[in-house]
């Protein structure tokens, strides 16, 4: 509801003119009303000093505002009051004074049954509080319940006010029209003597978006001629560009000039460090940006009003250089908070991107000489991790202390009986880890990290008492893009070098805890990360949990709707790739569901979280252990995608070495989908039988299938061989797909050539094939029609379909060797499969020679 | 403010005359509006087929109440709000149901920017939902906000739908009395058959004390009939007695009947395990119990209103038994959301009264073959703690696995390179059993417990990801003394035989990690624990903390004013046993207050804890990780309670063996007291030069001095001797009063005789004590005079005050020997000395001949 503004006076009302303003950025320490009093009395001096007229502290700058419970204690309380009334006295000399701090009435009640408390604003001036008529401060009205945020816990709202002046639940005798007023400020310099009219809101009054009323526009209407929001308003995600938007409005419909002060520092709520960012920041009454004071920073800043200030371009947005400041305030306050002998880290190194991410920050703090690095490797651990674990320390120049774990654990596992092929031993390593690092770091007074991300802590993928052990989390609100964005940050432009290997950043992440977990033959986590520059599924699904708090429901019918790829913002391909089918997409979701779900029990137990996110675990989301619900809905949707995926009735397998996939591939593939309803492409795996299949890695092969496979229509690629390394024989195949679409009748694409003297039981899948004579009977063969093959029809094995193999150019053999000899194979190869081959010099294409092959 | 109701109809009105009601007292599975909607229908069909006219179930009884900010998840709110439509539709038979559910209105926004949601209560009838005129349910009033109880942040209030009906922050449209309107039930039995008005109430809203009005008062002005209360209500330490007294208050004020209808079973809020007791009750429109359904029964009973119904007696109060049913009930639902396969625990049992407790319970709960100790040893662990873990598992039938640390401690202190003596070597052993307890968990499958008490968990003495690890911790929010009661409650009420031996109940605990903690030698944890019936002040300080709020502030001032020990109810003299100077008392103050500050980031990672008490660690006191703050106010208080101990200018040390303490050693403190400003009554150890004071053991000496002494004005007690199980020389104890009063005076109290010959320098002083000739020049002495001691003036020691010995009566020899021959001892001794002599059997009084020495 638009409020009509009593008040347009212009650009600048006439009595404000010069009035000089000191921006009270300061750095609040949580329950410390003795220190903060300490810096409110200085800076209010310094301003006097100076000449201001004005100075403006931000929200609960004298108790701090994330202080648990503490505001149950009376003791404190008073002490809080007692510090408010130092404030007063020392505007004794003129200066008036506007603070955030607690009010509280002991004659009156909470609701809670314990003293009456206000998160206000106060204002004094002459040794005198300044009242504006109708309260003797500002009481915040919107009282935030999210989040983080507990204000409703523990503070009397001016709604309430209004609400308890009715009588027994009848219609209140006040409003907040009478309540919200401009509190008068005299002025001692400047042309007007008159007094000027400060509407003082704090912080949420601002947000008042989802609120039934917008306090600031109430004091603008009551004759506020400027003004001023005192915040406690923690860094997040955009919400400074977000905060521009609403001040906008704001002042766009008031027409005043508008202050916003907030605090610096770091608190906290027990389970997350939450960074106050400051970014305190002046508006003129056409909504333009005119003052700034940098982020984190606690040097205030005076500023004069008048009309001749002229505006600030708004400060470019650069997300990860924000994340950056923000993680690094952070940590440095968190670690800031112990005695100086004790400013020291322990980090566990693995020789993966999380642990390599976390050493670098805290050398960027703390200096090399005080962080070390310590390796705890097992027999899991292969030389790929152990490189790059020796290749960090020495980049960072930080000491690598390298305890072995193999004779712990097998003593452990001898103690408990207890084998290696025993999931338990798994833990029982991390566990280890976690011991040796806990009685180093108490023998050198150090604190060590723990180094897991936001989905390990999601899916509870991390050992209890193991590696999600540590003071504090630093990437525990980051999923792994934003870790490999932030590696790539700190070599890019906190250490203008590689001091975290590349190699780290790329690879596959691994917890090396078994053989299955082997880095050296590409195995790792069972996660779809995607890179540091495009987004992985299990990423965005951990995002959508928490952030956007989306539900198993939701990603069913995103997905049954075709959007789920869009919505997440993922490559193209990357859902086809991951499941074949709708079973494998349901089961990997109830999965990943009854994971995060079930994983709140370790969460519990795990360290601080600073906060970077929309969302972070901790007590940003409050979870409870509960049992994995799935709504009615989403048991109706998935029966009715597995019915539909049931009437998936004829599927083509067509495997092959894609080496490279050419266009007559793609052309293979669009014919099939025209006979059968899902076409699934199977790159193989080595083949001792083939050479050329060892040519490229097939890791080259996985991905230009991948670039010529994904997006066509009913195509899809599975990566069967790739996970297992290892070649998969048609007769297995045959079992899998049947066991994943029970109902469906498999297909398997073969070249006519194959069946050539099937007739006689001499064709090459007969003779040569694993279990040839039997899969020949009984499996379902498509064959591909091939000029010049000699297969009859006599050869066909008992269950084919003939595939139109006509007019099809090209085979593996002719690409490769036309690539090797520079030849032009535009017409033989997509665009996109050339342009890999190019840029990773495959077949004798020499990577520099971009162009070469003349494409 | 009292509303004078509208409608006075007497004791019943007529038109409720036979209406029978289902009180559906059913079990919510928090998440789960499947299993929920389940139990709804199949009671609601049960109590259509019983005839009932109504059935009432708790608050949120379809999706639980404690779900953590599930509720921000779209798909679960449609999910519950498809559940409340199959309920309405039950009902189409004509049944009337009421059921607390959550209501959303997405076409609204909740002040968080979310889908508007309600907490309400619904009423259906004829499988039509029933409206009051004014609300289509009944939407809670008022929405609690303290404690675990985080209402604001997911439900909007019936005080919000009142205050946005107004503009913009104008006066309101509608008041409460607008929208609290009775629901109008249609009979379909008794003799009328006109509807009856009831009045519905969700939980809070009956707690109205604190608030601004009373939404039941509201309602029967407005004509509701009846009232009921659907409640999500935690069991909380004495909150039946308190309820009682609630309704009684409304219904005395209101005058109609009156039905609470509680959930069942167990919710958590991730840290905290919470109990919903049930205890639904019935009152008549008199105030009077009339029904009631046993607390934690999940089995639904039926009532028939009629003016009939005769009071019922409230139910006897029994603490323990009911502390005693909420932890096993919390246990046994937590343990019950485990498949049946997993419902089996690991304790590690130390011998202490903790772990024998916590493994006693879980015995009760699963019976003996599900529950393994396991012992694990180390060089530390005595043969006291060893004997009660054997007879413990013996005497529960429980196996005992005996795993030794010492061999893995070893090779961890050698891979870390940290000694026995190093502090870092405690916690090794810690997260040594940690290790071994997690990996046989994970083996077998099972669950491990963390058996830390409240008072550990307070001071953060535990060790973190070792004795402080745990799926949960059974016994955290019990201080000590809980602990033994319900160790003795176990014995006595449970098993009916003595499981937890007594041993473990009365011995001093301790954690047995150094030499210095040592069982065998009487040392132990550094905390006052009191005993099973008597408080200890360090269990008090625990609780005047978290569950009072009080801080050190109100600890000082209590203590300065002489009140501390009456307030926190501990046995006469703790404080001057404990505390000689105030400098002591601060000194341990401050040193806890800082441990309980400073161990927050422990309890942040800390197992979830079942609440018992009246507010327990978890996420029922909320934290956030501070620095230690002590109030101005405390500082004073301080600075004024040393400036006057300073003044305390001359002190009596009084040592001596009181064996026992005499009506003589009562006189001379006495005495004492009228010379100096303070007088410290020091009991000897065991002395090699006095074979008499090895007659009884030191512990009865101390206990007899504390019963002797305590409470003689300017007297106090100090233990040094009995805590360092070794008698401190003069010297030694003279430096020691120095230390501790540094602007003192000390005057050691010495018998004439001693003094005897100091002349010629060969008193027993010079002669026979350590360090006598110097002791003899430099310190001062209090030389009481003794008749016939052929003590001359030129004897004493330079420094000497005398103290008048006459007329004193008694010694120890006497008085021993007098009680040895049965002799008449009632002039010589206090009574209560001597009957505690009696009681144990002293001096050769035979403790069964009770009055034998004609006292």
């Amino acid at each position: 509801m638009p409020i009509a503004p009593l008040v347009r006076k212009g650009p600048l009302s006439k009595s404000l003119e010069g009035l000089r303003i000191a921006i009270c950025q300061i750095r609040v320490f949580p329950g410390r009303p003795d220190r903060n009093l300490e810096t409110i009395l200085k800076e209010l001096a310094r301003a006097a000093a100076t000449g201001c007229e004005l100075a403006v502290f931000p929200e609960m700058a004298v108790p701090g505002y994330l202080i648990g419970d503490l505001w149950e204690e009376e003791s404190f309380v008073r002490d809080v009051l007692a510090a408010n009334d130092e404030i007063r006295a020392a505007t004794r000399d003129g200066i008036a004074a506007v603070w955030g701090s607690l009010l509280a009435d002991p004659g009156k009640k909470n609701e809670d049954g314990r003293i009456r408390k206000y998160n206000a604003g106060l204002v004094a001036q002459g040794g005198l509080l300044v009242d504006n008529g109708a309260t003797s401060a500002a009481v915040k009205t919107l009282l935030p319940r999210y989040r983080i945020f507990d204000d409703a816990r523990h503070y009397t709202s001016t709604r309430q006010i209004v609400e308890e002046s009715g009588t027994a639940g009848r219609a209140p005798a006040l409003d907040l029209w009478t309540l919200l007023r401009p509190f008068p400020i005299r002025r001692e310099q400047g042309k007007s003597r008159r007094p000027v009219r400060m509407g003082l809101v704090l912080c949420e009054d601002m947000w008042h978006q989802d609120y039934p009323f917008d306090p600031s526009s109430i004091l603008v209407a009551n004759g506020a001629q400027f003004l001023v929001n005192i915040s406690a308003s923690p860094w997040t995600w955009q919400k400074n560009r977000k905060r521009h938007e609403v001040v906008q409005q704001i002042v766009t419909s008031c027409r005043v000039p508008f202050l916003y002060v907030n605090a610096t520092g770091v608190q906290n709520n027990g389970k997350n460090l939450i960074v106050f960012d400051g970014c305190s920041t002046v508006y003129n009454s056409e909504g333009e940006l005119v003052a700034a004071v940098d982020s984190h920073s606690d040097t205030p800043r005076d500023l004069v009003l008048t009309k001749k200030l002229p505006p600030l371009p708004l400060p470019p947005q650069n997300d990860s250089a924000e994340l950056f400041e923000a993680l690094k305030t952070a940590l440095s306050e968190f670690l800031g908070t112990l005695p100086e002998e004790r400013r020291k880290a322990l980090v566990g190194v693995s020789g993966g991107i999380d642990s390599a991410v976390v050493v670098a920050l805290l050398v960027h703090l703390l200096g090399p000489g005080k962080v070390t690095a310590v390796s705890m490797p097992s027999r899991f651990n292969g030389p790929t991790t152990l490189g790059i674990t020796n290749e960090l320390a020495a980049n960072l120049g930080v000491e690598l202390v390298t305890v072995p774990i193999q004779e712990m654990v097998d003593q452990l596992a001898r103690a408990t009986e207890i084998s290696p092929s025993d999931f338990a031993y798994e833990n029982v390593q991390a566990r280890a880890r976690m011991q040796i690092l806990a009685t180093l770091a108490q023998k050198t007074g150090a604190l060590f990290t723990c180094n897991g991300n936001k989905v390990e802590l999601a899916f509870g993928y991390s050992t209890l008492y193991g590696d999600q052990s540590g003071a504090v989390a630093p990437i525990g609100d980051l999923v792994k893009r934003e870790v490999r964005q932030l590696a790539l940050y700190l070599n890019e432009h906190v250490f203008s070098r590689e001091v975290i290997p590349r190699l780290a950043i790329e690879m596959k992440p691994s917890a090396e805890l078994s053989r299955e977990q082997c880095v050296e033959e590409g195995k790792g986590d069972p996660f779809d990360y995607g890179t540091a520059t495009s987004r992985g599924y299990h990423d965005e699904m951990v995002r959508a949990f928490t952030e956007f708090r989306r539900g198993p429901e939701w990603f069913l019918s995103e997905w049954a709707s075709g959007s789920l790829e869009d919505t997440l913002m993922l490559p193209k391909g990357t859902l086809a790739r991951l499941f074949p089918s709708p079973s494998d997409f349901i089961s990997d979701l109830e999965d990943k569901w009854a994971r995060f779900v079930g994983s709140v029990f370790k969460r519990v137990q795990a360290p601080p979280i600073p906060i970077v996110s929309r969302r972070s675990f901790g007590y940003d989301l409050r979870e409870a252990m509960l049992s994995p619900h799935l709504t009615e809905r989403y048991r109706d949707l998935k029966r009715a995608l597995l019915a539909r995926h049931r009437a998936v009735r004829r599927i083509a397998v067509y495997g092959g070495s894609f080496n490279p996939p050419s266009r007559h591939h793609q052309e293979i593939a669009g014919r099939l989908a025209g006979t059968f309803d899902l076409v699934i492409v199977v790159p193989c795996w080595l083949r001792e039988d083939k050479a050329s299949v060892s040519e490229v890695l097939p890791d080259h092969r996985r991905r230009m299938a991948e670039i010529a496979f994904s997006g066509l229509a009913k195509v899809r690629i599975d990566l069967i061989d790739m996970e297992n390394r290892e070649f998969t024989p048609t007769w297995k195949l045959d079992e899998r797909m049947k066991a994943r679409f029970p109902d469906a009748e498999i297909w398997h694409v073969i070249g006519g050539d194959l069946v050539v003297g099937g007739k006689a039981g001499r064709s090459e899948i007969q003779a040569g094939w694993q279990e040839g004579a039997k899969i020949w009977e009984r499996l379902n063969f498509a064959v591909l029609t091939r000029e010049g093959s000699g297969m009859t029809l006599e050869d066909l094995p008992p269950k084919s379909h003939l595939i139109d193999g006509s007019g099809l150019i090209g085979s593996g053999t002719l690409v490769r060797s036309r690539i090797a000899s520079g030849a032009d194979v535009a017409s033989l190869l997509d665009p996109a499969v050339l342009a890999y081959i190019q840029k990773h010099g495959l077949y004798g294409c020499h990577p520099s020679a971009e162009g070469s092959a003349r494409a």
